[in-house]
């Protein structure tokens, strides 16, 4: 057992760290200003992202790239301390080809991609030339059950035509969006084995029938790449879009989401210590009734509670981390699902602390508190409610005791 | 002791609940579609306060209105249910003419206006021909702490000068905003005493050097009246402006915050018990593995803690009306401060849950409950953050010990 | 709506108030003295019964009192304030014949006794000349599902057979104990009626075959008059000693919980205010770092939050008592159990704080802390654990909005 | 960074679980029969010691031994899976001489221990033939902030004269007890350098004036080796007694302070594990309203968030210990404040949920759950109080950022 870090990521994080440092904050403020306006903020990002790549600090999260696969071959316990300082800038992930659900998307194409697939849509994102949606979640059916999922894939001919409606399918606002891997279900048969009704199929952007019916409002921000609801009548793609197997939707989503889910949770340690410093700035800086706010005894177990719980956070993601790489993502699936639950719950807290330290500034866009606090409620949801991880926890406590559990 | 709402209460109730559907909810949509579109909704709102004032909801908010002005004669404890219901629609409250800052405003100035300072400001506002704001709280200091307060009222001939920074002025964007009262320094000598060198001033709208910088949004909510950033270089205006005796700024403030403190907390138990409401409903429409969400005994225990809470909330706060009417806002001050504290935290707590049964939906803007949330984080800090509150309670907590407590 | 105490309330509290202060408190020393040598302190306890008595202070508690029976009427509403009082001193109830589990057999007996068993039974109950149990929940089985309970009551001839393990019978070591009132299975056929299946029947001290197996430790703690794990090993008792009908068993037990179930929540807001009283004095009498403990701001917190909970709970109390006296027990429920889960989970955490300002003074029997905190924890069990009154508040709440609700 | 325990550590905790199995737990029964009838269970724990001697399970817990001192030499970061295995058994450390305080006394003597000391006191201690006690906070100040402590070691020729007042000093009526280190003020000038005034001093048991004034019951457990009140009466010893230099009593508790406060934290790692495991196999074993427990969402939850808690208080416990281990206790001093918060609060929330399923049997002392809660509440002063491990995590978090913090 051993908690330090290696010398090659401490290298790394120091490379990256400065590269943060001299070139992706300086242009933060263009960044949100370009935003602002309604445009994406292509000039800032695609500079940094040739430079990005040149310094070798590309596609960092793919821990078991190809020969033939640009990027560095890193362990995801190898990432963890990395996706930690990109999390600091909400926008900053992109600069490194380790944004979501680009991550996620690369991960299985790498896995399940026929070799034209791959040429075509693998091949441009790991070179970061397009961006890509993911859409699962359904505005119509309680979604953390996937069984629920509505949305329809039915053969026709060489063809596959899709109908229903998606939503957070992020990124289909991105002016580079070129396609959305959609989770439906192909098999209508009720008395099918559940796992195996679903399928995921490649839809390109611009497929008639298939739109962006709207940019969902999280907690009133809307992100400029969107979080989007998407329709799909009759959408019409040829049969060789469909990805894997017809009915692996599960097995590929399960894949999917072993370390997308917790490449949020580094992203959120970055942004808790983000936080935290933040408080102690403020705390250190402003005065009422005669004293320092650092000197409140109620502010000072604030910050101590944050430090306490940011260092556990982060030691149970670089386990996780640890454990997909040496046993499998199966082998660590609880603690997938405990860092995911602990570390979504702790940016909401952290980043409340924070704001009442700050006072109603903490409320306006004058700091990062405020998208830190709602993005981190969203995280809450964001590759499955709490109480789905809550529940695979528990049924894993109670199976190790004694047989399966019932509901 | 009693805990049945008098006659006239029930009837008063029933008024306004009636209004409330068929003729506030209605407009709803409108109201939202409008004010998204950047104008402020007075061809929603005026129509429906004219026909509120005819139907004697009017002003209900004011104890102790005098024979010539306009309103209802209500208690703070018959006004408060009232309130509740109000409180379910966020823009509802200017229908009644019951709506913050206005509210507080009428208070102050039916206590400590001029007849020409009456004339000119506290009549129309009791008419609902115009708006105001108030302008205590300011970027640069910590406000919670009003003896940091930095902006100055020099007096220079028969005219008073006003230079600084201020913001949350509510209602600075609205088409009707007429004056903003001000609270400053009026008395620079540092020796003086500390609660004696404030005075209130009303600066009219459209004087030379009052202008609003932005409007600042609120955990990504961007008010169509306005949480203004305002300034004010050299503004000046007639000492005639100066609200009550010079040096009387604090004085007046405390008058100011008493029953308009809690009129955010009845509102706030009307806007949990929608949230609760949408729960409900929510968990009996859903299912998830085979069951109903209000199936699940996590969920169930949401539902009874946050009907716990809320019954308790509602109680807290009607005693502490109660209080102001037998007792005065004085011998309230522990109650008001204790139920500012607790709806607050109550109102973000319960839009929480709600949010969480929900699902992603409730992130989004389909529902109030993304508003719910994030005006209770806000509410943390209107009149004062927790922690000022919680401070004068312990205070006189322990003072009914012993003797005056240090820092 | 009135939230004064009537006139007559505030004239019972202050001649409690001085007889506490006069007579009971003075016998606190001597009653733990003796009781921990072994002995219950009767010594100390009937002459205080008898003075009690000839003050009026007597059978507080049963708000329907007959003509024939001795004690002061009084309103649930009235009592709760006085049951504080009492509260303040975990022995003093008996004094005033206001003691579970005796009250809330009196009130049974009250209701469904025949003139023999009023005889027998009820009317030395009503005069404090015994003590009695009741013995309900069962070490065996899950009794927060009181259909789970299995001691059996068999008819036999003119004789009722009981036989059966029960545990928390409070009373059984108190030298008057007299009888237990034992709920037990009377209708073994599996397709009854699940709520018609039980009956109550009245088990006097030493019939044959009933024993007490141990003193059940609670936390540590040894109630001198027991928490007794009883055996019924064919019990054999009349026919006649059966409490009202058979397969009466839940309406009674229903009857039962009513009143008694706030009385011990009463009492937790006098035990609640005594905490804070001594969190107060000792935040004021000790120092750390050059600093008294009570200007610290966490600690300043833990006393205002508790303010806070305390007076949220206190009006929650009365309003419930209020209820049960102006519409029935059955229309307070929701109110009952939530107040019964808000009062126990309070007195834990109220005990907490205190204890954590008194350092490990707090952990020892110098100060009725620890009790508080232990105590306080296990009336989150008694009279039903805070999961079986989540449900029913839950289930209220989903009814009002769509009929019953699964499981 | 490598998560494993390295192959000696799974060979030693595999040698330690079974001899826990196999002759530990066996005789646990005994152990607590004998402790109840008022008799330290010598004749339980001294074969076992023999034993775990011979196996080679002594002294697992001190990082340094000298070549002449016995006892298996582990790092802390070995230690800490083992001092987990030990804390399931309340007893059980003492049969590997593992228990406090004699740890932290074997830790400063091997410091700070002259050759006389070290033959006299500090080699029985390593071979368990005696036991020992520390005496440090006292009944009459707030012990938390040590400067307060007002017992007095006067020198008086070659004799120290030491008179005051301690508690909690533990081990003092075990039968082995022999001597205690005692904590006090040697230099009386008010104006002296506040951590240079205290020193320790050796005080065998027997010294004329040294008494057991009472076992101090915490939460109503009486420690059967005694969490003493005792008294310093004149008590004279000779100036040899002297522990390092006189004035050197802050840096020796620093030293003593180091590994001792995570050796609670490891322990509780266990017994956390240990209501775990009893929650889970309650729920599987119950039924309520149809179904088992361990099928409610709520349980389920408290099952998860148990595990999620465990998992990350685990990870910092072997953190701080790794810390300790590579750049010394100094360095490690942030995250040992942390452990030592984090694992008190755990303890008491996860012995609570467990209580909670398990109903009121959680309550009596049929389960260890009783023990473990009341004991979880104590930990939260054992080494210091919350606060001040807060207070120390503030400061140092606030000087990273900016200069030293007031107050």
């Amino acid at each position: 057992m051993d908690f330090a870090y290696t010398a090659r990521t401490e290298q790394l994080r120091a490379a990256l760290q400065s590269f943060m440092d001299e070139a992706v904050l300086p242009r933060d403020r263009d960044w949100n200003r370009i935003a602002a306006g309604g445009t994406y903020p292509l000039d800032v990002v695609e500079p940094l992202k040739a430079e990005a790549r040149r310094r070798g600090l590309w596609n960092l999260f793919l821990p078991a790239l190809r020969p033939d696969e640009p990027g560095t071959r890193l362990s995801n316990l190898e990432y963890a301390p990395l996706a930690e300082i990109m999390g600091r800038v909400p926008w900053a992930s992109e600069v490194f080809n380790c944004n979501a659900p680009d991550t996620g998307n690369m991960e299985i194409l790498h896995l399940f991609a026929t070799p034209e697939q791959r040429a075509r849509w693998l091949d441009p994102l790991l070179d970061g030339r397009i961006r890509s949606g993911v859409s699962i979640t359904e505005p119509e059916v309680a979604s953390s059950d996937p069984t629920n999922l509505e949305t329809t894939i039915r053969r026709d001919g060489d063809d596959l035509v899709i109908d229903g409606r998606k939503w957070f399918t992020t990124g289909a606002l991105h002016p580079n969006f070129a396609f959305t891997l959609v989770f439906g279900l192909s098999d209508p048969r009720p008395d099918a084995d559940p796992h195996r009704r679903h399928s995921f199929v490649i839809v390109p952007a611009g497929t008639p029938g298939f739109r962006v019916v709207r940019n969902v409002p999280i907690l009133g921000h809307h992100s400029p790449e969107g979080h989007c609801e998407v329709a799909f009548e009759s959408v019409r793609v040829p049969a060789a879009n469909l990805l894997g197997e017809e009915g692996a939707g599960f097995a590929i989503a399960q894949a999917r989401l072993g370390p997308g889910r917790i490449h949020h949770c580094m992203r959120t340690i970055g942004q808790c210590e983000l936080a935290l410093e933040l408080m102690c700035e403020r705390a250190l800086s402003r005065r009422t009734f005669g004293r320092d706010l650092a000197s409140y005894a109620n502010i000072q177990d604030w910050i101590a509670e944050s430090r306490i719980e940011i260092e556990q956070a982060r030691l149970l993601n670089l386990k996780a981390a640890w454990l997909m790489d040496t046993s499998g993502n199966k082998a660590a699936r609880t603690e997938i699902a405990a860092i995911k639950v602990a570390a979504a719950r702790l940016q909401t807290r952290i980043a409340d602390r924070a704001i009442q330290v700050f006072g109603a500034r903490g409320l306006t866009d004058d700091t990062p508190l405020a998208y830190l606090y709602t993005w981190g409620r969203a995280l809450r949801f964001v590759d499955g409610p709490d109480e789905v991880h809550l529940r695979t926890i528990a049924r894993a406590e109670l199976k190790r005791r004694r047989g399966p559990v019932a509901a």
